[in-house]
């Protein structure tokens, strides 16, 4: 087989100017389960699908509550996100602490970013194979921030991040626009209707998806399972089977191993994988 | 032979986004010796088959008191998991030195999670070779935790790892929705049915398995043989060929070596193997 | 394959007396998208190419104020070059905090350099993988310096970085001669219309580009969109499709891969990629 | 031939979740001579095979006292079990100095199982190349354990380790049911009738073995060889050849090399082998 | 292809006794544009070849004040260069604030020596990738040395460094019999003949070099380019090709690629290479 | 050419459990110069063939003083023998320092032999190449141990290594059973006996050899070179060629390189060999 | 090509005990231009040929002063050996400043070859590649040593090494015998006559050698030109064409390159060698 020589050590450039590794830690984040995020001028609502890696077990946390005024909602290796979550949690309360004000999001999220450029420099770590989007509400308003393996961050007005997230980014490219101005429960219900897209014809239910909301008078919270249902029923979302070009293909691209390369492996993933 | 590039350091990200070192050490929890933890609202159980390498030891312990009020049973790399069960007890001895009162087990598994997880990150480390089946009891009830070797948990009504352990989830599958007020005796015998699923046809008695619980007005404690085996009798307990199609299959998957990729190693596994 | 042996470690000299990673490092300040420079005797104008990595964020910061009397605009790997920048803010505040007076551009310059300089000649490390136009003003005049990934710096009178900025420096060099006495609106306007160049065709809008300034009199600071906007418009500045010959040719050379070398890699570069 | 990429550095784990080189390790101890523990209520025997590297020189030591109340008698590489031996001895010294009282037997067993457990998981180190087994008396009574390079112990009533083992083994089992109550004679019989089944033959004479005592009101010692000689000659223990299936057999296992996989070694082994 | 072995690492021999990786940081070297040194009993004149990476640039800075008393020109890798210059710039300060006295140069020359010696003594480190001419007055007289990568130094009368430096070599070899008696200003003259002979045609100018010079009564400072250029005039230094068998051989030997051994990398040597 | 992967590290086990570099180590000692070691109840006589690598040069000192009651005589690497002879009377003096009593032989030996197991478990480090026979007189009464490069160590009555030691040893086991009782004079009669034995057939001189003795009321000293030749005067020691069969072919073994895997290597034994 | 898997790393044995990368290194010696010392009863006499590697160079220092009382003289690589002899340096200042007399050279020579044998015992260094005669005189004497790459070190009467020395041993050891009677010009005439036979029918002149002595009353110094060339012409010493057969073979094993192991390097060796 080819064997491409500049892919195996973080600290090797490609002779075009690549870095391999990094790039293959970003993958990772695409084979988690969804996560959403949507900002309107006073609210940030953080969404993710709930999946749990069987029957007897619940689903893994994938939303944290950093602050009041911060959250995260991660899709990747859900260590490395509860890592880093403890990580932006201790700075917002070393920063209350000194400053006897909230951190910044903006600061907070380039904290973070920097945290993970240091483990694309160093030959005996590695990337972080996790991205977050961070949510929180500062005086210059409400943000979404989106924390990338590679030490990058952008600011969004809406986005989704991995499993067929891609049918969500299309949801949401074709209502963003109204974002800003949208109430908290429109916020919510477009969150619901991202989510569903990600969700290829399975039952969006209260028990597949946690949604959380920061805004104005409003700290950052998990909206309870009852909550959650109630909205689903008012909004009468329910799965439906998406045209299959629309959803399956970018499916396949999110989820699906490029066999060859990773052919062999034993993993069960049925199981307990390390990313659900 | 085709080699994989990406899968002898730990560091190394595969194209596709995956850890294959991490999923390597998830694959030595499937050849312990089966473990098993089933919880009701006040009580949780936690059971584990004793192997013995020879008619002339006694078993390896797999089951440890953590706390009063934790206890933790293991599947895979022993001394892995005693190394990790004595950093347990010191958090817990260290917490209740401090603030008086109990660890709670949720916070207990998360630094165990997040100590796993350092191990995915060191080029010159490895990742934990074990999965920990964590059982507690705190204010918030009583607990069931699964740790593994990635550094992600999982919350459980009921959960069994290590050899031949897709038999038992199967059983547990089919009665967990009635754990959650299941008296004590009966979440006893459910781990007790659960773990005969277990031993393909071997006789369960006392000697051959390992029950302890913890619960509301009962510190952890493993039960004696008397016990057992007295529980055992009162069940009716005996092992009875399972269907070849069920047990059989899944049980190949959990300890037969892949063969052609393990080949020409010299270990005598009747002996003193590492994982018994 | 032909294999390279000398050009996986940053420390091994290849026969010929070259560093390969250090020149794989230079080529991903191609693959950013393009920076521009231009200096007067007076004022030293930054601009860059905003991309967004899709609809619904907002583009990547690639213009950082150092201090009141120097900025910077980067092309390459963003998280590096954030990570430089929060350096040089953290030297000129250190300098003037001691000195009381505001740090040479040309000093800080060589520190920058120096440090990355280290990065090429420490086995476990990796040279940084972003190019620095630094503009400032101090006693010596207005300067315009470029930072490479390997340890060098060049004084400017105008330069462009980053992808398809062949046709920006092409234009440069078509008018530089005049830029040493230009005002600074006809600065301004040259900036604007080397970034044309480089938009291949694309229109440029003020949302698609960034322009700061720096001058006598008037602090380093980052142009507001609807001044940027009226200069457009006011300088009539259109995108038309340049002669194929001209600029396709180079700008091939800067943003295509060469194939074969880094063929089989998963990016979806549409999405996040690392440099946008 | 055939290249197992998984088993040469001791933190990679092979697909199937397994660590050679804690395995092979494990083969280390199999090339020693022999080494014997029995067990009663009251009493703990020791003993090993003597096998001088020469006429000219005495036999390696194989048995070491590390407390009154505790010895050890190994198999595998010397040089390793006497470091091991020397840490044991230090850790009672410290604990009787800080408690006034001997360090538990079981307790000693853990710590020298966590020393070996570190040597499995730093890339720099390699696994203890020794088998140990440690006798002592406590408050709890006589303990017999097993610490195995890969850092777990065994309690066992009566064991057997090193070349030529599995014959001895075979006489334990036999045997074993009446050890708890066996007097101090009957179990050093044992262990001279066991130590006799290693030997293929040769005659078993005081000079070709060492025999240690541990129990009640007895400090552990070896035994003068004067006093093995004339237990040998009451017990009339002579060698005779054993069946050629029953010793032969297992014995090539235990120290013939596996051919191929170590051909052309230049080692002498009639000399000074590493582990005699 | 045939692969040397012991030519990647700095710390490894070849069979015949050499370090290929100092041999190979000696090319190096050669790929810098040339640089002169001569030297009468007085005076010390450094000279080099000025190369703009483009015209939009100033040409990089090859030729560095050290003391009063010192300076130093550089080929090849100008980061290393300028971090070694800086080095010897530091010396001379503490030494000259201990000593209250002017560093002599041989001396300096040695520490530079010591500190190139260790990068060829480190695995973890690369030589240099730079040849320095130092040039100096102390109460010996007046000094030229050439410090080279491998830690070695040597003192000469006259020497080039550099791509295109065996022309000039030739026609230092030619005159340098006169030099130790040569005035200030037949040195300079000399310095700008030899230069031209690297030039292969192009025409000698002001911008294209750089002069410096230290003697009796006058510090080390750079020539400004009017007094350059007017020596330049004086002495109707004008380009000419020289002859085909002189001068474009031994060229071809200092800056090609020896091809195949560096095939296939993508550095645009035009535009901002390393060594300019 | 079939390559073993498992002998180039010393921290890497082979499946069989041998550690192949330790080995080859102790294949160092066999390729020095010989030594011999013979112990009566109250001395201890060292002897060792003297080698000088030209005529020009005296031979390399093989026996060190380490104290007044200790000395040594090495074979293998000198300049690691060197070493760790001078830690051994560091050792000594701090010993005596400290408790005012000269440090027990067996005790010095347990610390050296520590000392080079250090060397077989780290994986920047290599094992020690030389063999020591350590000879010393304490309040136990003469003792003579062979130290080895694997960090055992052995007690002899007499003993031979390096080059050509099989034939010393057959005449040491040949006589060994009067040495405890031996007179001084005997030991030293027998010490070069068997040193001509190693000879070949050369003539045994005072030049060709060095003897050193402690003993009863006798400091460890090397004998001068008059004694030794009135010695073997006396004793009429002279070389006669051998009898093929017995020394050639042992003394193969010890010396011949075994060809294919070492070939190529391009040392000149003749001239400044490592280990003479 | 066959490949030596044991020749890369300074801490790997070969199978048959030896250390290659150290017996490389002793090849840098053999590739140094060659250096003579001789020894009377009251003189040493160092000699070594110099090379410059241009005409306009004067030649590099090969013989350095260490103290009044020790000179050394080089072959190999130049800059190992004058940063071994400042340390010498450094240890002859601290010890006359400590004990207020000169340091033994017998003792000084212990203490470098100490720091050879660590550069052969750690993986991340090298050996030294130079070879060191260090000729002194204290109490006991005139002492002439040779340091060698191994760490081993060795007394000398005389001595030659580096390129072409065996013509120079050769003369040695015909004529050593009436050395240690020899007076001080006599030694300086066999330095000097020893020396033109390494230089293979090449002139002998007071530029193409250098001459140091140290003796009773005489402190360390290097002759002066003038005085070596009136003691050549007074000796009528001329070079002279050597027979063939007797200088010109070992002459080609010394520095002729072994062809296929180092082709394709492309050091010119008439320009700047590393170890002229």
């Amino acid at each position: 087989m080819f064997r491409n020589q500049y892919d195996t050590d973080v600290t090797t450039w490609s002779p075009a100017g690549r870095l391999f590794q990094v790039e293959y830690a970003m993958e990772a984040v695409k084979q988690g389960s969804a996560a959403i995020g949507l900002r309107s001028k006073t609210h940030v609502v953080l969404a993710c699908v709930n999946k749990a890696s069987s029957e007897l077990s619940s689903h893994q946390k994938k939303i944290f509550k950093v602050d009041d005024h911060i959250g995260v909602s991660i899709a990747g290796l859900t260590a490395d996100g509860r890592v880093l979550s403890r990580y932006m949690r201790n700075e917002c309360i070393n920063y209350s602490y000194t400053y006897e004000s909230p951190l910044p999001v903006g600061r907070l999220v380039v904290q973070l970013a920097d945290k993970a450029q240091v483990c694309t420099q160093r030959s005996w770590k590695r990337p972080y194979g996790v991205g977050l989007l961070v949510g929180g509400l500062d005086e210059s308003g409400a943000h979404l921030y989106y924390n990338c393996p590679s030490g990058n961050y952008f600011e969004y007005q809406a986005f989704a991040i991995g499993s067929r997230s891609q049918a969500a980014k299309t949801y949401l490219e074709r209502k963003f626009e109204g974002f800003t101005e949208s109430s908290r429960e429109n916020l919510i219900k477009d969150a619901l209707f991202a989510l569903r897209e990600t969700l290829q014809g399975e039952k969006l239910t209260s028990s597949t998806c946690t949604i959380a909301v920061v805004g104005v008078g409003e700290a950052f919270h998990i909206l309870d399972q009852e909550t959650v249902q109630s909205l689903i029923n008012e909004f009468e979302i329910v799965g439906e089977e998406p045209p299959a070009d629309e959803a399956t293909v970018p499916d396949q691209g999110g989820v699906a191993e490029p066999g060859p390369a990773d052919q062999g492996t034993p993993t069960d993933q049925g199981v307990t994988p390390m990313d659900v």
